[in-house]
């Protein structure tokens, strides 16, 4: 596979202008209080589909090479690329496939489908690759990565060109890390324009492959993730370790109650819907990790789609 | 009681300038869709203290005579005007007192608590009313309408001032009414900018003073109002009742089951966390209420302090 240059992501960023939002940073006093830091949070939860994933989605879709135009778009996610790819089908005219392994959000099923998606069920994960052969040839179909593609990898490091035009001189940055798509558009981004900013990966303590995996030079993926941040539970890849092992400051390791206690202070305080990827991100933060105190640290909210239906049941009750 | 003139307003707001937060506008492609209308959200969730109502607290409170500098704040609400008082009262420098009339939400209580102000028991509004004299002549306080008094409403009356100046060209203005504060001031800003912008006033079907008073020419309380909007419970007053008559296009009765679907719409589609009075705003557009299709109509999002304990609980579980 190719490497990603940081005029990949420029062109990405080109293709995507007035497709994609350029979502509002957003910044609070109560989380500098919290934190001891300066904190800027881009808002990928305003994103199209209502995470980053749109992007590379449909930069990967809009670049595949004329010869495969007609052919049917196929890819394997129960989560927010499932959405990307969708959305980005029905823009770009293209009929999308998409797998689903096990249990999925219900929210963003009815996405998927709203987009005119055709949904192929799979029982997990593991049943979704064994299904994908058959699938893509039946289809004579074209399989779009979630993350290990570096036209996905260029488009999700738009988020950090917009990010740094917007808030020039950050520190520090914090993404979380599943499959490591954005994490390495992130590196790739900031270190073509700063190469002085540290970037420090947000992994869950219940899904920590990505640390073993950049630490022992190879994909490490762990046999059954635990986590309430669902979208974090893939591994690396080999182009994302590639590039994560060359531009990583490090790794902060999030507690799974953490997690929780960031989305309650954004719902509470931000008065931003995030789901618990984002939250990954934000704990840091909020423990005041020694690293960040006094800095200008910039998080990246990856998404806000969270099922709400308990939530609502409930109140809808009262009224 | 004085009017209120339009030039108070832009004097209000210059004094605001630097305290209160100027709050983003937000837009939605997935709502135009669903109301068929060109919607602009000024969203005073993000507001300080969580709603509009920091801005005329403050107001207030600072354009306080010389002789009462010193003497302590003291007022009713078991809502975001305490919140907005406790918050101005620790930035001026002033000791406040708030009387809580029956349950409160927790969020709100501690929140006052936080910013210093001492809370005053009692068991409901009514008491509260009872209490109040005893209390201001033992402090020898300075009382702090939430709504009736025009320094107050010149302090809501920022919030139009600054949409208009994001959105010149807004046909509608909605806001929500209780006791009608936000309202006035909405109306004397907007009208003196474009007097043909028409505003409508978004009432809860179970708290329907306002459309009643306002029709009848005097103040009407509903003697037990009930709504899921806890803020919009209270009615209007003589300052608030005489601008409403002058300046309002008419009225939308919102049903009590609109209240959460219109709250769900914004955490689920716009990942904005809002409060069940903003929602009232906001359902006339869900509905497609004929006098907004086709129109570029401004809704203010009051404010976003909700009680989301029972959700993160049930979360808080899984991690």
């Amino acid at each position: 596979m190719d490497d990603v240059t940081f005029a990949d992501i420029q062109r990405a960023a080109e293709r995507l202008r007035g497709v994609a939002h350029v979502t509002p940073v957003c910044t609070g006093r109560q989380l500098d209080e919290a934190s001891g830091a300066t904190a800027f949070l881009k808002c990928e939860n305003f994103q199209r589909v209502g995470a980053f994933k749109f992007r590379g989605a449909y930069h990967a879709i809009l670049m595949l090479p004329p010869e495969d135009q007609g052919r049917p778009i196929v890819t394997i996610s129960s989560g927010n690329h499932a959405q990307g790819v969708a959305l980005a089908c029905r823009l770009l005219g293209r009929e999308a496939h998409i797998l689903m392994g096990g249990l999925s959000n219900p929210i963003k099923r009815q996405a998927v489908l709203g987009y005119g998606a055709t949904i192929h069920e799979a029982t997990d994960h593991l049943d979704a690759e064994r299904k994908l052969p058959a699938l893509l040839e039946q289809l004579n179909g074209v399989y779009i990565h979630p993350f290990n593609d570096p036209l996905v990898i260029a488009g999700q490091g738009a988020v950090m060109l917009e990010f740094l035009s917007t808030v020039p001189d950050l520190d520090v940055a914090l993404a979380p890390v599943g499959g490591g798509g954005l994490l390495s558009g992130t590196c790739l981004a900031a270190h073509g324009i700063n190469p002085k900013l540290k970037i420090y990966a947000c992994e869950p303590a219940g899904a920590l492959d990505a640390m073993h995996s950049v630490r022992e030079n190879r994909v490490m993926p762990m046999p059954e993730p635990r986590t309430l941040a669902e979208g974090l539970k893939t591994s690396l890849g080999d182009v994302t370790l590639s590039v994560l092992r060359q531009h990583l400051a490090g790794f902060f390791v999030v507690e799974e109650e953490e997690i929780p206690r960031a989305m309650r202070f954004a719902f509470e305080r931000l008065k931003l819907v995030i789901e618990p990827s984002s939250a990954v991100a934000l704990a840091p933060l909020l423990r005041r990790e020694p690293a960040l105190v006094g800095k200008r640290v910039g998080v990246i909210l990856t998404g806000g789609n969270v099922d709400l239906t308990a939530f609502f049941e409930q109140f809808e009750r009262k009224a």
